[in-house]
């Protein structure tokens, strides 16, 4: 809360530092307050439209000169478009947080240590969030609004494709955070690369780091900071045909889950085949395959079966086929001999993200959903349901495959931790530590806190 | 599951390696075979008392010989023993942590996202945890107890000066495991400062590492690891007496957190005192604090106050002790102008352990509550509650003052994490992304994962 050691530190420095400090600000934000933060940022986001299109604009069009040159990928510049429906969307994105009940306050323990000495575990923000995302200038309204709801400081970090856009939007944020008497520090951007790496060395105000992006960035970002990372580099999801598989099942399911939107980390990589499925199920959903388009890389053992499907193009896989996360029309496969085989071969070639099994057993469905050792094991449902929207979280900040904190879709709880708050009236430990009073440790969900906001 | 690989990779990685495999076999653990192993460990520890206690004798004997030549200290030599009541007590933990609930399996989110398509978020094991911890060989059959019960598998490390200890109970834990069909590698055993070095590196198999011991190794841990981290390297708890604290209640508070056990993480370091408690509460405080023998350093608005106490010990302070963790009976003393000031320093000075504000103003200790930005925020009730068997935990995997994962006194939970498993009768995204269903997001919190173990 004070700056007097700023002389001599640098602009990133600064900029984690205030971070820091409106995050303690934002501590005594009300509920009310922070909702009408929200509503701030809708209003002004809606009455600078205009600004933030012709920004967007600019952005687009140096986007359009680059993609002419080559440099840049057609669906990187529609990505960038921020016009018409997707400004509306953007908008709704901010009331829908808005509407969200507070997360900031709920009591997941109460419990009385004794008579009169009581204990209360409060989710609070987790402080500092540092959010690196790629070209979609909406991300930074969506996981700024996030920010504010659960009464975190975020320093946003966006593409370079979307740098106009994304300055206009945050500028516009934060005027609206200084009309709602909310800290605007709690919403700041930073543009450069460079910034970057200098951002991850603030550990000291930095809590959390969410790289939203390619499989590159996510590696460069964890293997560069000593701050927690929160977040996936690969999706290599794999849906496992057992022996017992309905074969339509199992043909909409592969077809959905590679085709439907292949470019994304929920969509299948790989398909794995029980050996007694081979010739019953295989060819059905060979043809799925088939009428989606997609291209199969296949191992000797269903190679034969799927070169018999008529105009399906098939390779012969090899090894490294089966750690590749295509994010286009291919995919893996593989003949198993067991349910047992298929959850090794999930285990060790897969990414944690999200695993399926296509079988009418429900005795195989419950033995692969305990062994497969990721964060969403399916049974007969497409692996493209690994969705904070699907889920029911109402938004998104990421989809973890890490084994702390958080994993799978992470939704605003993933911003929170908590706190314990300690009632007494004197209460000492000497008298418990030398056996004079014994602690009751009676849980007592009745009893609520009473905090102050 | 497999070594395939195992032929080019060093000892520790294969100890890694192993200690996944063991993860993963773990999965299939069910409640009764977990509780059924620690029975066997309990079993097997008795069975081998004289043996375990003669390899103790040779450990202690050669710290006193260390001692003598002063290269080691007496408390860290007493922190050896495991004989007499501590082996009774070091069986009786086996046993209570047995007797704790399964966290494994318990179900946090049921939700419907539609007919037919039933979500739940699962409470399963972390993976592979290391746990570093220094001297008292009681921690190793602790923690591994712990893990064992959590499904887990752990690589400890002990203290060099326990290695003998070390070493037989892991080995009579690792023979109990085998007679119970437990994998055995789910508890190993690395010997080795040099092997720390390379652990800090299997960011493949290793999931989490908690230090627990000093400062300096915490901060090793921390400053050489990708892998992520819980615990806590500095306990600078401070205590805050405001305006309208009770003066006698005041000075039990300051002398129990200071005083009770000084060498330990929630032990106070700092007490802040309002302006106008000084000439009423300070005088009473101080002689509380001279009669546990307690110096204080003081600034210069408490320093004639204090200087006052007869036969208190008072120095000037300088600004570093306002950052420093004594761990003796040291206490920095500073007078503020207003609970905000307190929170502030508190913020800036705190380590985010425990901090406590005695007041008897309800408004004031909400205010305080809220706005420390600590793992515990007390209100009259002395630091040293802060313990996870003072919570009730059961047990302590340590105390965290991270702000992600876990923070606090952290019980077995810390040591779980999530998983999403979706069971569906063959649902695909593609008609909920066009729009011809929609999802229901209906909680349904009756309706349980059946679970196969």
């Amino acid at each position: 809360m004070n700056g007097s050691e700023s002389s001599k530190i640098s602009a990133i420095e600064a900029v984690a530092q205030r971070a820091r400090d409106a995050s303690r600000a934002m501590l005594s934000a009300s509920t009310d307050e922070r909702n009408a933060a929200l509503e701030a940022v809708h209003n002004s986001l809606l009455g600078a439209k205009d600004a933030i299109v012709a920004a967007n604009e600019a952005d687009k069009k140096a986007a359009r000169e680059l993609m002419e040159k080559g440099s840049l990928s057609s669906a990187l510049v529609k990505r960038l478009d921020l016009a018409g429906k997707k400004f509306d969307a953007m908008l709704d994105g901010v009331k829908s947080v808005a509407s969200l009940p507070d997360p900031v306050g709920a009591c997941s323990l109460s419990r009385k240590l004794d008579d009169g000495l009581q204990l209360f575990r409060v989710a609070c923000p987790i402080g500092v969030i540092c959010i690196i995302f790629e070209s979609r200038p909406e991300a930074a309204v969506q996981i700024a609004s996030l920010s504010i709801k659960s009464a975190n400081a975020v320093i946003l970090k966006g593409g370079k494709e979307a740098e106009k856009s994304n300055a206009i939007l945050v500028e516009t944020i934060r005027s609206a955070l200084r009309s709602a008497n909310v800290p605007e520090d709690a919403v700041q951007l930073v543009a450069t690369r460079e910034e970057v790496r200098e951002l991850l060395d603030q550990t000291k105000y930095i809590d959390l780091i969410i790289p939203r992006g390619s499989n590159s960035l996510v590696r460069y970002i964890s293997d560069n900071t000593k701050i927690p990372v929160m977040g996936h580099a690969d999706g290599i999801c794999s849906i496992y045909v057992d022996a017992k598989a309905d074969p339509l099942k199992a043909k909409d399911i592969v077809v959905d889950a590679k085709a439907q939107y292949p470019a994304v980390c929920n969509a299948a990589e790989t398909l794995l085949i029980h050996k007694n499925a081979l010739e019953t199920v295989l060819p059905v959903v060979g043809k799925g395959l088939k009428e989606a388009n997609v291209q199969v890389l296949a191992d000797d053992a269903s190679k034969p079966i799927l070169d018999a499907v008529p105009g399906l193009h098939v390779e012969a896989s090899s090894p490294g086929d089966y750690r590749t996360e295509f994010l286009e029309l291919r995919m893996a496969v593989k003949v198993v001999d067991s349910l047992s085989s298929a959850v090794t071969h999930i285990n060790e070639h897969g990414s944690g993200h999200t695993d399926c099994i296509v079988t009418e057993d429900e005795s195989s469905a419950q033995m692969f959903m305990a062994m497969v050792d990721s964060a969403g094991v399916y049974h007969n449902a497409s692996t493209r349901f690994a969705d904070g929207f699907r889920y029911g979280f109402g938004a998104e900040v990421g989809v973890s495959t890490h084994r702390t904190h958080a994993r799978g879709p992470v939704g605003l709880e993933g911003l929170l931790i908590y706190k314990y708050m300690l009632k007494g009236n004197g209460h000492i430990v000497a008298p418990y530590a030398n056996g004079e009073k014994k602690f009751k440790h009676e849980d007592t969900p009745g009893i609520k806190p009473v905090i102050d906001s």
